[in-house]
């Protein structure tokens, strides 16, 4: 039903018939959750196996005892497996503990307490700017926020952010020190980042010499329609003469276990060796019995890209069921529309502007809970107020029929409110 | 052999033999560690059967999927396990990851970029300084070394650091911002804080309103030869109306498996509160099925308790050795001491001033390492160049006794030229 070509008392109607749905939605006492990117109990037994690898460690017998202290970046085995999946060297990693994002956290700490390559410290340069390309990820937002860097948020296109946009801002402004990125399959927008947006990224001028690019490739492994190719970032950034400006991230949070994976970063062996001299005041290594079971348990990449066919066959019945029930409600012409991800976990909403939060309560206050409206944006500040994120990999089939229903009706009657007010 | 009461002729004759011997041990190529306080793999095998409980975690049925994200400071069953070992509340309790430096860095790094307890940033302070008990643990050293906070040496006595010169100094100087302490079985002296300082460090008056107490109880279940009771310096910084001036750290790294075990830190509710905040927005949460698997292995306290008498039985020996090795050879009097530790991973060791680099020199080059001259003060400054740190943990006995043997060769060289210098 194309809501733009109804009158005013069509749409009076059409609410009516709508809250009465929604009323019965209410009275169902939902508890339906659809807000966080997190893999499901059906995703996370895939891994099941990585528990028996463990009891098999006992007997290993190397050089190294994984079970004492030491090795600070993590063992050759795994580094291993992961340089070849992301395409660098083993001196350009560093393979951490089970978190990402305490990565990209103490990244930027490090950078405001000691600067980057040499330079002066960040927090000894006055106000510090991160580029934020929006809607995009809210956790990169709150380091941000908690270490009191200011973000400029630019918009997303399809091909990555806004570059003629970006160039322009970091050409000018020296307090502009860094960018972050999703590059593939962004959250939420699923946008993969183009060769292009790559080369401008890592080619261009920038007014502060330690501008660092953040790019937070935690998706890097999750197709589930299409693997879209990324260009090689490290190595364009090497070709622009630019090596030392990107950060990068990951992890196998959404490979194996959300909560007790392993996570990297990797950069120029500049970079690199200037992190670790820095890391080793703070740690003596992270866990390496975690990171052999890892390494027992996949072996070679390929295993790593078989393992995550069986994801991207577990989340895409969710996405169809969510596209083509939007595709069935509004493929006709509305003012909302919705990104079709070729992977990630996200479907970005966008929402007739002024609704995102109405839609938010309703569906909230009928029990189901999705990220707030808001929240793809730095500070929560979506001027528009149309962005929702969507993440279906956490709820079961039936219960996602339910809760696609229950928003496609809370979108219309939003909806329905504003083009009313409107008229 | 009393070296003080021998003539220049008899000191002669006896460098002589000693440097035979000494010549004997070159030879024979050893390659020995006594550097670092590490567990044997003797010592490891002892926790094997955590990886076992890894296995069985995959059947675990809880209210929360410990495989996914969430929970920030740890799951409840350690949680209580642990508040209970320590004399804590669990909302006095954060557990993180496998490392405890990881959490000390992190907290002073914390206490720079943000204050404590709503404070101003001690970025923001000018000059920062530490007070450093010597001999310490390098690695606290190497914490303010790395984010440039002045050390302020203060020399261990049997009771703790000197009371006397640590009050005059907070006292009188309000960029003193903290204190590092080892307080039982301290690294390296294996001194036990006796109840008048723990009540002294809490009660005392500081300069600085944001002084922190950094309470490294990292031997706190680590009795060798008995268990000397450490006073709770959490209640007793409550009695004195200073709950919020320590930051308690320990970890099950010398429990269970030194690189892939759990730390944790308590204080007031209101630090660890504001730390979890802080926290949030660097992690989602640390290691939950490394937690659970802890908890499956031990259960309770008790078992805990149980299991620690396993590691004194196999550290014992070693300690006898070296300190029976001693006694035979300085017992009747010598320009030298050694702590006699009750517990902990360390024997002090003070050589004859001007000393303890020769002897690391000679050991070294007989294929023995020592944790290097200086190493247990603030910038390797130690003046009286007499103080060496003595691991005997990670070596084979048999090992071990030509370890002590060659030791005791290097020092008697060394100690014989000196004497002879000064005649």
């Amino acid at each position: 039903m194309n809501y733009l070509e109804l009158s005013a008392a069509e749409l009076k109607e059409r609410l009516k018939a709508d809250e009465r749905s929604y009323d019965e939605y209410v009275k169902a006492g939902l508890k339906l959750d659809i807000s966080r990117g997190k893999p499901s109990a059906e995703q996370l037994d895939l891994s099941n196996g990585l528990l028996n690898c463990f009891a098999s460690l006992a007997g290993t017998s190397a050089s190294v005892d994984f079970r004492n202290y030491g090795v600070l970046d993590g063992i050759s085995e795994i580094k291993g497996l992961i340089s070849e999946l992301i395409g660098v060297a083993a001196d350009e990693l560093i393979v951490g503990g089970n978190s990402s994002l305490n990565m990209m956290y103490d990244t930027v700490q490090r950078a405001l307490q000691f600067g980057v390559a040499g330079g002066v410290p960040w927090n000894e340069q006055g106000v510090v700017k991160f580029i934020c390309p929006v809607p995009g990820y809210d956790r990169h937002f709150g380091i941000c926020q908690t270490l009191g860097i200011d973000m400029i948020a630019v918009p997303m296109n399809n091909e990555g952010p806004d570059m003629d946009l970006v160039e322009e801002l970091v050409a000018r402004d020296e307090s502009i020190k860094g960018i972050w990125c999703v590059p593939k399959y962004s959250n939420p927008t699923g946008v993969v980042y183009s060769d292009r947006t790559v080369d401008r990224l890592v080619s261009m001028k920038t007014a502060a010499k330690d501008f660092r690019i953040m790019w937070d490739n935690a998706y890097f492994l999750h197709a589930i329609y299409e693997d879209v190719p990324l260009k090689n970032i490290l190595q364009a950034a090497k070709d622009a003469g630019n090596a030392d400006r990107v950060y990068i991230f990951g992890s196998f949070s959404k490979v194996t276990f959300a909560g007790a994976s392993l996570a990297f970063m990797a950069g120029s062996a500049k970079n690199m060796q200037a992190t670790r001299t820095l890391m080793s005041a703070q740690t003596i290594g992270s866990d390496k019995m975690n990171q052999l079971a890892h390494y027992e348990f996949f072996k070679t990449p390929s295993a790593v890209i078989e393992h995550m066919k069986k994801h991207a066959a577990i989340l895409r019945p969710r996405c169809d069921l969510l596209l083509s029930r939007f595709e069935e409600e509004w493929g006709d012409g509305a003012p909302v529309s919705w990104s079709k991800p070729k992977g990630g976990y996200f479907i970005s909403f966008n929402a007739m502007k002024g609704t995102a939060k109405a839609i938010c309560k309703l569906c909230k206050d009928a029990g189901l809970t999705l990220t707030p409206a808001g929240a793809t944006y730095p500070l929560m500040l979506d001027d528009e107020d149309c962005n929702l994120r969507i993440a279906p990999s956490c709820t079961k089939m039936d219960e996602l029929k339910t809760a696609a229903d229950l928003f496609v009706t809370c979108v219309n009657i939003a909806t329905a409110k504003q083009l009313l007010k409107n008229m």
